[in-house]
């Protein structure tokens, strides 16, 4: 699994503040503890800051990469903040990822260009003009449409992250299914693209969130999820992780878990 | 999820040691605690008792029956302990459920006139006598053809319970897998049939196994397993197969996760 830490994100109440002080050590901190903790990425969000958004981006990349080698997810829908953050990536330890273009077609022009033209990974969003899609179907029509048309303007599959957005339970019994199945559809259909997604929308709006969200992960590990954005420091998220990828045969002779064992990882 | 609980099985050292001493107040408690605890079926198992499995079967089946309403699970491959138990076995809150008829042909043959004429559930084993099956197809085929036959003996589908059988991960890290696909095979080309596990051995021979149970089930709920040979005691397990429901579309309006929230079941 490729772990994107989503801890730097300015519509978290301490990160937001801490984005406005321009404190450098908190920023610095969340992107060290995260890339010790196993991040791949470090997803960075200044979605918060309307007209301020790209000033503040452009700060927080600078600020993460002197931190660690780990490169960025850059997570914005804006292309002009996605083009100026991509230009001061420095690719120390691997290309940035782009969190994300779509099939809505302003977000879609705008951002293809940007994409074909730097090299980095971008996730593909299934949403449309037509709205959320509401079934696995849908979700993978989508998915189909944005995977063809960013390979015909030359992006890799290797590259190409679709992210079937995950809807909350709360609103209907069957988003959980419905997501887990375009997963599975994605990643038996569409040969070598990767899937990603945020757990805790599934949550939202239910009590106890973190013991749905852990659970989930387990489920879309199954259905072939490779990607999750979480927090590299819930212990527990990780812990469920290890677990799910040997039960679901992707961890030869267990020593994935064996690993994690004798580093105490499931001491909880 | 229909809850079989496991705990009165004589090859637990303290659970053999309490059926050799006659100590009628622990398996009593044990019968009590797991009815409490949310178990639809007490097993109740004396096999490591060679020549007195019947006496200490039939000993068994009084007293949790003295104690509970809850019915038995009558846990043998012997047709002689089966008959006797079944005889005594008072069906004061429900049918009990013999385990386990199977493909052998010995085995089959013994136990299909009792089943057959006795009001019970019966649990059907993916065993054959080529040994034990190794993929998912090889579990379905013996399915079908068990289902089949037992059908054909006036069974209904709704009093069968197959057991895909679980092998460790360990050996094989494909067997949880292989498992798991034969549930969805199994719960989706049977009509009306259950299906049915224990957890645990997906673990054997793994360190952490708690861990690997209960994870596993997870995985087992999304693929449409329905009922699960555990101990209702261990509260992280009974929370997880309350969350993974939820998340598997099968409960109507979060109504089961919320009422388990105000019961602190997840007060882990």
């Amino acid at each position: 699994m490729q772990i994107v830490g989503e801890l730097i994100n300015a519509s978290r109440k301490s990160v937001g503040e801490a984005i406005k002080a321009q404190d450098v050590d908190t920023i610095k901190k969340l992107a060290r503890d995260q890339a010790e903790h196993g991040a791949d990425y470090i997803d960075v969000n200044a979605g918060i800051f309307v007209g301020k958004e790209k000033d503040y981006m452009d700060w927080l990349i600078k600020l993460v990469q002197e931190e660690v080698d780990v490169p960025c997810c850059i997570d914005s829908p804006d292309p002009l903040v996605v083009e100026s953050a991509l230009k001061l990536h420095q690719d120390k330890a691997g290309v940035p990822m782009v969190n994300s273009i779509s099939l809505e077609s302003e977000r879609f022009d705008n951002l293809l260009p940007i994409i074909s033209e730097h090299k980095c990974k971008v996730v593909a969003l299934c949403m449309s003009d037509e709205g959320m899609p509401e079934t696995a179907e849908d979700r993978f029509a989508i998915a189909e449409k944005l995977v063809n048309v960013l390979m015909q303007k030359g992006v890799k599959a290797d590259d190409i992250y679709v992210d079937p957005l995950v809807q909350p339970i709360s609103t209907n019994k069957m988003y959980g299914v419905e997501f887990l199945n375009s997963i599975e559809m994605i990643m038996t259909r569409l040969e070598g693209v990767h899937t990603v997604c945020g757990m805790s929308n599934i949550s939202f709006g239910m009590p106890k969130r973190a013991i749905l969200n852990r659970n989930f992960v387990v489920m879309a590990v199954l259905k072939g999820l490779d990607t999750a954005i979480i927090n590299p420091m819930d212990a527990n998220m990780m812990a469920n992780i290890i677990v799910a990828e040997t039960l679901a045969g992707k961890d030869e002779f267990c020593m994935n878990f064996l690993e994690a064992y004798r580093a105490n990882k499931f001491e909880l």
